[in-house]
């Protein structure tokens, strides 16, 4: 399997797939100039931390194919533009990452062949996206030791391949083991308000031929009720010192409801995740966004009354107590997390 | 305060708050013939099981108004009315409740004069809209009885004045202890896939001056984490035996939460909600919905895959284990529920 996200096709151009389009349309766009993406950055078009950090790896070297031969010219044009990419999402981590490691070899090209130097530039941007697979292999195989073939799964928000490379970290397991032949019934949390479950995860998992069912959030506990779901598996924005982990708002609940009906609940992410700084949850801040995404967001007209308050934080804090493991591209950590986190 | 979902005017007119114009439009419309009164009732312009019974009977006396004066072509008119009327929402137990009464007046009246029949089915129209509201004036009392001035508060879909006649039963208490010079913070789950939180609850609080907040169903979790909440008051559709109670999608994971953080619980209904006949939850059928109401109603695009599976069920059933009281008008009931609820 290749990533159908983000990739150099058979002519050596930057192709993506528009998650702006998504579950609707399926429209894959070139990238040709500075302009293209950082705009396909900044609306979205490519999203996921991980993603966008491949994404940038491979813009410099698509991007270096135009620059002048003369390698003066060549790396003060190389740093703009690199620069102002990475204005284009300020906070995303993982793009000024990859930039980075992007600039750090046009700094240290001791050679003075403009060719040879889009060769390396393009070669360090295939093997950013080849370790962000590697590492969702890892994750997704030490998840998948977990589950048993036949299943039903339940999933919160997303974080599958387009966010990443391949694979993912919570839809890891599940699509891996697809491929060798498993078979699960997935359930995928609608996840609102930014609908990331019914929009990108039943997208990805239909993409990838499993059995999956749309839930709205409140429909969890009736389903895990009746037996159908064996495990729930979720991926994490931050882990703390203590196994709390940050994830997108719900997280906690659905946690909440797995231990109530006596199911495992995963967690599932790079260890470049965990925060040892962080000791616990209530140190991690959380990220309130509009009211109207509740509101007004997606629909035809407004579905709340006017002037009527709404509150919208985008994460939530699962208790480590409620966890029954962390699972990274290192190994899987049990409790207590303060000791088998710092083993990593 | 009088019921403005359902009244006769000052010229005596039938009018009525259209339900599926809300939140947007508060728009008020007058009932005239048989056929707007079936419209308004099948097209859900008048919802909420009690509030259509009141809808017919007012419906019944309005039509009343155009009969001819012999008895034997008014007696004929009606019946037939009454009939079609009933056939608006064959399932609507409460239409052909009210129905049934004013048939039986009509039935039952000795006298001669098409006027005086007419003034008796004026009264008993108003009757069994007082009825309803002394008895969520009952629900809202005891379930205030409770609560204490400043609390938070937490409501899941919406079992409200509008679709009885008069306060409703969970958000009775808010609105009568509101009346009395409280004050709570309300926090209403918008309740997927049809947002009757969002829509209905959040409007009607908004109305009765109470401090609302409109979160979206995964947000209970976090907003009960932070202590925002003291106590949960959801409606009910069906109470079984032993306390399990029929509600809304959603509920069970609510009183989940409720429990895990040691917040009470309380469920408020009507004794006719109780069915004794019915000895556990498991004895509820779950009626099932279209799919369609969770990937593409409200929207302005489908928000899911084409041919991804959704399950839609409307209802689900809350263990009596969760439930920390049963308020009804005729008293608040504890576990063990098997001989609270048998002593009502």
């Amino acid at each position: 399997m290749k990533p159908n996200n983000i990739y150099l096709n058979d002519e050596d151009k930057l192709i993506i797939l528009d998650q702006t389009k998504l579950p609707g349309e399926e429209v894959y766009i070139e990238l040709e100039d500075a302009k293209d993406i950082y705009d396909a950055i900044f609306h979205l078009k490519v999203r996921g931390a991980p993603a966008i950090g491949i994404c940038g790896g491979y813009a410099m070297y698509i991007l270096s194919k135009g620059y002048d031969d003369d390698l003066n010219v060549f790396k003060e044009k190389f740093f703009k533009d690199s620069e102002y990419l990475n204005s284009s999402r300020p906070t995303a981590v993982n793009l000024s990452w990859a930039l980075n490691r992007m600039n750090k070899l046009v700094e240290e090209y001791k050679g003075d062949s403009a060719d040879e130097l889009r060769k390396l530039l393009r070669e360090e941007a295939i093997k950013i996206q080849d370790e962000d697979i590697e590492m969702c292999k890892a994750i997704s195989k030490n998840g998948l030791s977990l589950l048993e073939d036949g299943m039903g799964l339940l999933t919160h928000c997303n974080a599958g391949p387009m966010a990443t490379s391949l694979y993912g970290t919570a839809l890891g397991p599940m699509i891996l083991g697809k491929e060798e032949g498993m078979n699960f019934h997935v359930f995928a949390d609608e996840t609102r308000p930014l609908l990331q479950g019914a929009r990108l995860t039943a997208y990805e998992l239909q993409k990838a031929g499993l059995d999956t069912t749309l839930i709205c959030d409140n429909m969890a506990s009736i389903v895990m009720k009746s037996g159908k779901v064996q495990a729930v598996l979720v991926g994490c924005d931050r882990i703390a010192a203590n196994g709390d982990v940050a994830n997108k708002i719900g997280t906690s609940g659905v946690a909440i409801l797995a231990k109530h009906y006596n199911i495992p609940f995963y967690v599932l992410g790079p260890t470049s995740t965990l925060d040892l700084n962080c000791k616990t949850g209530e140190d991690i801040e959380i990220e309130l966004r509009p009211e109207e995404e509740i509101s007004t967001k997606w629909y035809e007209k407004a579905m709340a009354p006017k002037g009527v308050k709404a509150y919208n934080p985008a994460f939530d804090v699962t208790d480590h107590s409620l966890i029954t493991a962390i699972i990274t591209e290192k190994g899987i950590c049990r409790p207590p997390y303060e000791e088998s986190l710092k083993n990593l």
